[in-house]
């Protein structure tokens, strides 16, 4: 139906473009052009030196035939390649797929090596080394916006926690939106100094080299992940904000003297992927860190929920606080909605923080869908909204909280357990280090919790400890039967791969 | 031409949302329902509170027939009425149309009275008064985003400085847009407590109703501005931010101690409009205001080019930190470009700081474009960018200074004078309170500048102060050969009616 406002006031190039991260470089270049913008070593960018290394890659890359709807991958730890590659590949109208290092490629392929200055060293398997494949390129290449702002940016294929990997694809939209939400979501000023604990190859770093490009923010690279190297960089660099995974904080938090070094200016750390259990985000306040809990998946660009604080909470003791906070929240300024539903019938579970239900999303940062994967597509869509297949809760606040994924939770005896709940209580043990808890197969219960920890050095305690401690904090049945003590499994990442500890769990 | 990123992977509900303002109210009901939302006077109402009202809003419009395509005015101060239907207004489909409220509405409509107790009084010219129109409405009232993003949210005619008054047409993307790049562009924090000295039918007061929706953040209504409201308003309210033109920044410079209040906190204020005499920014810096310049016209949803700072320059002296202030900038955080072009060719003009050519802009935060005017649009539009019809030029550095309205320069024996450089030259005076220069028709020289002045009170100059002060501070041709001294005649916005004063000049 149109309207006298429709009518001859339709798209033109003056007051329509396409919402693309790729405005951003060219903004970025032409108001913040001195600024540093990529830090590695002794490797330093700045903004307008970035500008024309990625047009010079676009160029480079246009001339080897690339164009729109090809795939351009890139292999590479946190280094000025792949942040040039996150605005390069896609001026040439390619789609990103920024893969994670621990692969192995072996097909037959241009491969562009990076020959990194601060690696440590290695073969080169390529044909052309890629500061050499860059200088082929003009350096005046044109930042061209897609012509559909629906066009694919990047494919990422989800990690390896469910061993059944699917290509999520984002758009040019969705890209930027979740940019930008980063900023608002986080209250990040102009000229951050952002620390790479986050692989760029992981949901594009969250989008966040977009975001430090609308910034006009330093990346500071970090090709190693270690509490030293972290400490070392916030006094060396003065970084202001990092992203990483409950590992990353788990490592600051247990560092001992020798890595840590003191840093007086704010620094501010978002965290998401397993919930953050509430005693080391209380640790990690107490050593100065400002904490912000996100949650999100590969398949919403990264972050989409945030567990917005709330001024009342202040004065809350600083335990309520970390309790609080390790909730997952609301919705991202620019995600739609997320709401609890009930699978069957997709009605709202009741918000009585008790019935569980499964998280689900809807909105412009959730993914275009999976590539050359209808059925997985259709599946993830089903009813109008993106099924997560993670459980929670919704609290009369109408902050969602996570109880577990749908294949974590543990079913024992008819009654739903947590595997979160009981990892939380794990970690206030003072010896324990890392812990995970997964079902294991029983004949009497149908499943029973079984832990597995690692333990700080130098502690000496047994399974029956643990059991104890655990049923000293929780109701009894939620304790777990078996404790197995080692290192877990875990993704590039820093996830921990609970399909293979279950596998072992029905061994035991 | 399609790509493997396009099979299958379509818009659906679950991906897809028309990007709205409409969003950030449903988004902020759930997050911050507890806060402050908007207080005038007496009146204090939640963000729970604005939702439910602005849900009756739209419920009582749409039962007496309002829908998609029609046009909803409304003519207040800023009071929680006007707020309320920047949202209330597009969740029934229409367009709302906030009107100057100097106008005199003469049709055969219904009209709803806001019998502001805050307000002067006065006879009610309606048949129903707000609070009981809207008590009328469904509490429940859903918040439905448009099918179509680029549907009219607002329809806004120019104000006449010109006295040729064109109805400007925003759309729902671009309103949201420009609310999320005031965040960005201004670093808001989470709830600001904003004062409304912009009318909010000012350019929906340049998209601030949405921003303060998307930030949680509180509106503090001001239906008269002089110095000692604002004054006030900041010592009691807390205000952390404002907007006003530089006569409301004249205002408070000038302000006598009784006038004044004290303030401990940092309020930060954006000015825009005529651009703002160093001289002015120095003594709001100094009198503790955090400055941000941003240019833009009614065509441009307000604000769309800022002065961004640059950390080279804090150790400036502080006249020079002023005159690079004064400066209009570079593109809006979510603007695609602003550029210095001749009109003739639509070429770039050189960054030599000194060519004059027309700023143009580029984006979606550009207009839809004039309502039933298709001939102004077309010729707006002429080129691809949006003609705005304001002089100026492009420094090196790619900041673009305005240097005049195209019709409001001075040619004067062939040569250009900018009248806000004269302006400026004026304002430095001390005795000066506000200033404006045109053109005056000449036999000899073609135009000469005339100057129109209003004196501080009590001081006691003649012409010839002014002109010999002028001649002192400016190339001799360029200052006035006339001096008029009065109060100048300004819309309510409080910008300067340079065509009256034209008028005015001729006669002399």
């Amino acid at each position: 139906m149109s309207s006298i406002f429709d009518q001859g006031l339709a798209r033109n190039p003056a007051n329509f473009a396409s919402l693309s991260p790729l405005s951003l470089l060219r903004r970025v270049e032409r108001v913040y052009p001195d600024l540093p913008a990529v830090i590695h070593g002794r490797q330093r960018y700045s903004w307008r030196e970035t500008a024309r290394r990625c047009r010079q890659l676009a160029s480079a890359l246009a001339r080897r035939g690339v164009a729109r709807g090809d795939t351009v991958a890139v292999m590479a730890p946190n280094t000025p390649a792949i942040f040039e590659a996150h605005f390069g590949v896609p001026m040439t109208g390619a789609v990103l797929n920024a893969l994670n290092i621990r692969l192995d490629p072996n097909r037959e392929i241009l491969v562009i090596d990076v020959a990194d200055p601060e690696g440590p060293g290695g073969d080169c398997i390529g044909s052309i080394e890629y500061d050499a494949f860059i200088a082929e390129g003009d350096p005046h290449h044109p930042i061209e916006l897609p012509h559909d702002e629906w066009d694919a940016i990047a494919l990422n294929y989800t990690s390896g926690t469910t061993g059944n990997p699917k290509g999520v694809v984002y758009h040019h939209r969705g890209a930027y939106l979740n940019a930008m939400s980063n900023i608002i979501a986080w209250q990040m000023p102009n000229h951050p100094v952002y620390l790479w604990t986050l692989p760029m190859f992981h949901c594009n770093g969250w989008c966040f080299p977009w975001t430090l490009a609308a910034l006009g923010g330093t990346s500071v690279c970090l090709r190693s992940v270690s509490a030293e190297s972290i400490f070392s960089a916030i006094a060396d660099h003065g970084i202001t904000h990092f992203c990483g995974a409950p590992i990353v904080l788990n490592l600051l938090v247990n560092a001992n003297d020798s890595e840590r070094r003191e840093f007086k200016h704010s620094v501010h750390v978002m965290t998401a992927a397993a919930p953050p259990p509430p005693s080391v985000l209380s640790a990690m306040e107490n050593d100065g860190f400002k904490m912000t809990h996100v949650y999100g998946l590969t398949e919403t660009y990264g972050p989409a929920v945030i567990c917005a604080w709330q001024p009342a909470w202040d004065p809350l003791p600083e335990s309520e606080r970390a309790d609080i906070k390790s909730r997952q929240g609301v919705p991202y300024p620019m995600l739609e909605d997320v709401q609890i539903l009930d699978p069957k019938d997709m009605a709202p579970v009741p918000d009585d923080a008790g019935t569980i239900g499964e998280a689900m999303f809807k909105g412009n940062i959730v993914m275009k869908g999976y590539l050359k994967n209808s059925r997985a597509t259709t599946e993830a869509f089903a009813g109008g909204w993106f099924h997560s297949g993670d459980l929670g809760v919704m609290h009369p606040d109408q902050y969602i909280q996570l109880k577990d994924r749908s294949k974590d939770i543990i079913i024992s005896g008819g009654e739903n357990i947590s595997s979160i709940e009981v990892e939380d209580a794990l970690y206030r043990h003072p010896d324990v280090l890392e812990a995970a808890v997964v079902a294991k197969p029983d004949r009497h219960w149908g499943e029973t919790p079984c832990a597995f920890v690692s333990l700080k050095d130098g502690a000496d305690i047994s399974a029956e400890d643990i059991i104890t401690f655990c049923r000293d904090h929780l109701a009894h049945y939620k304790a777990p039967k078996h404790v197995v003590f080692g290192a877990l499994p875990k993704t590039s990442t820093g996830k921990i791969q609970k399909f293979k500890l279950r596998e072992q769990a029905e061994k035991l």
